[in-house]
């Protein structure tokens, strides 16, 4: 069995590297689609305070032929958590200490055809130690085919690994639902929390999840990136965003943990759309 | 000295009376301003679940010659509050029983060299009684002159009325305060709570602070209604009302209060602006 700095090393680098990947497959996907001088990512480095405690590396590309925004952060963080926030964080009752690191990518699309799609993936080690993550689509229009698609290539990823796809499709349902308006934030996916068990297996899921996520972006983008939109779809495009607004700000757990422990505002507001619209 | 049944009916009906009249005097500032056909306020009535214990009146004006969008709610409710809750609420700590009226309104200005302007007044009565309230002004863009004009008639309301300006404005800095960016919302202004002494004084308070708010929001309005603005200007406010939606979902009471008290959620959530950016 491999010790715990190492695991901490080898899930840090891999986040490393899946941003790198995702950022030139995005990059890439722009150039593809249109002959406008295609847009790039900004690279901002940012630390904690406390240097010792880490930092982490947003990458956004705004304006894009595809993409009106597009964040990729990844961090590798460590700390001691306060004592009302401790209590909150599995195994970190006793002592508040935290490392944790993770990669989360939300896309905000130029057409509104296309879905916005929020991905996550965070290896945490506290007294206990722990892989969790999503993937989720919000479109602000039915697509049926579309739908079926998405889930089927997410139950297959879950079904290669043993993992209960049935359980992390309810709880991404369960966690991205607006109380105050009775809606779903957008049509699902999966979101998974506390595996414990078995280090390398999870490890591979999220691997696998980091591959099946440039996938599945790439293909639902180059299906509708031709797909003609009109003023009317844009506004219902920025009245959903609206809401994602309002569930990140209202509810988002990785959103409050970043405000309330000193992470860099930044990087965690990077989730918020380009615009939004209320009525 | 009056009876609390008493005091419930006339401030209530004062809400309903400053509803009305701050209404009509911005129906008459759209119509003033443009020739173009002047919009009106569309009113919706709610009522809690249970109607026994009220509900409200929600007048909304978008896409005017002034206004982007400007609601003007009253309200006039009661209710249990639960547990948790309760003991976070002045005076309902044992039985968790309230009664509460108010009137709240935001008003977002097409003008981006005009503030957006906030005004609530509230009497709320459990085993307590008291008066609370506010205004508060989000400029985008710095107008020292309109800021000393803004701040001298809310000293002089308070002063009238021997109530502490220093006191209320800084109330109003701690209050309107986003500590994960540091920084203020506005400018300020005043903001007060738990009113208890007085009751007469308190009411002549609020009735001379509705009064001042329709003259106060009536100048600031007029003196720069016709003053030019470019897409810049437009843009730096869309930025600045990002600020104000991470407020109002981040940190408001008021729409925490609301929405997890059976509120209606169209009316609490009118507070949010037409339309926002992040970058």
């Amino acid at each position: 069995m491999i010790d715990i700095e190492t695991k901490k090393n080898i899930t840090s680098n891999w986040f490393v590297y899946l941003q790198n990947q995702i950022s030139e497959q995005f990059e890439y996907l722009e150039k593809k689609i249109s002959s406008q001088k295609p847009k790039k990512f900004r690279r901002r480095i940012w630390s904690k305070k406390n240097k010792e405690e880490g930092g982490g590396t947003s990458l956004l590309l705004e304006n894009g032929n595809i993409f009106d925004k597009v964040g990729i952060n990844i961090s590798k963080v460590s700390g001691t958590f306060d004592s009302p926030f401790k209590n909150k964080i599995l195994g970190a009752e006793k002592d508040g200490k935290y490392w944790a690191s993770g990669i989360s990518i939300v896309a905000h699309m130029k057409n509104p055809k296309i879905p916005a799609i929020h991905f996550n993936t965070r290896y945490i080690v506290t007294s206990k130690e722990w892989f969790g993550g999503g993937i989720d689509l919000t479109p602000c229009l039915n697509d049926k085919k579309e739908s079926i698609f998405f889930h089927s290539k997410l139950r297959n990823i879950c079904r290669n690994n043993k993992k209960n796809y049935k359980k992390y499709k309810k709880w991404c349902d369960d966690y991205f639902y607006l109380p105050h308006r009775q809606e779903l934030r957008g049509i699902g996916g999966i979101f998974f929390d506390y595996e414990t068990k078995n280090w390398e297996g999870n490890f591979k899921f999220v691997r696998d999840l980091g591959h099946g996520f440039t996938e599945l972006a790439s293909e639902i983008i180059l299906r509708k990136s031709k797909i003609k939109w009109n003023t009317k779809d844009k506004d219902k495009q920025l009245i959903k965003r609206g809401r994602y607004v309002e569930f990140n700000l209202l509810y988002d757990r990785g959103t409050k943990f970043g405000l309330n422990s000193g992470g860099n505002v930044q990087s965690i507001l990077m989730s918020l759309p380009p615009k939004a619209k209320w009525k």
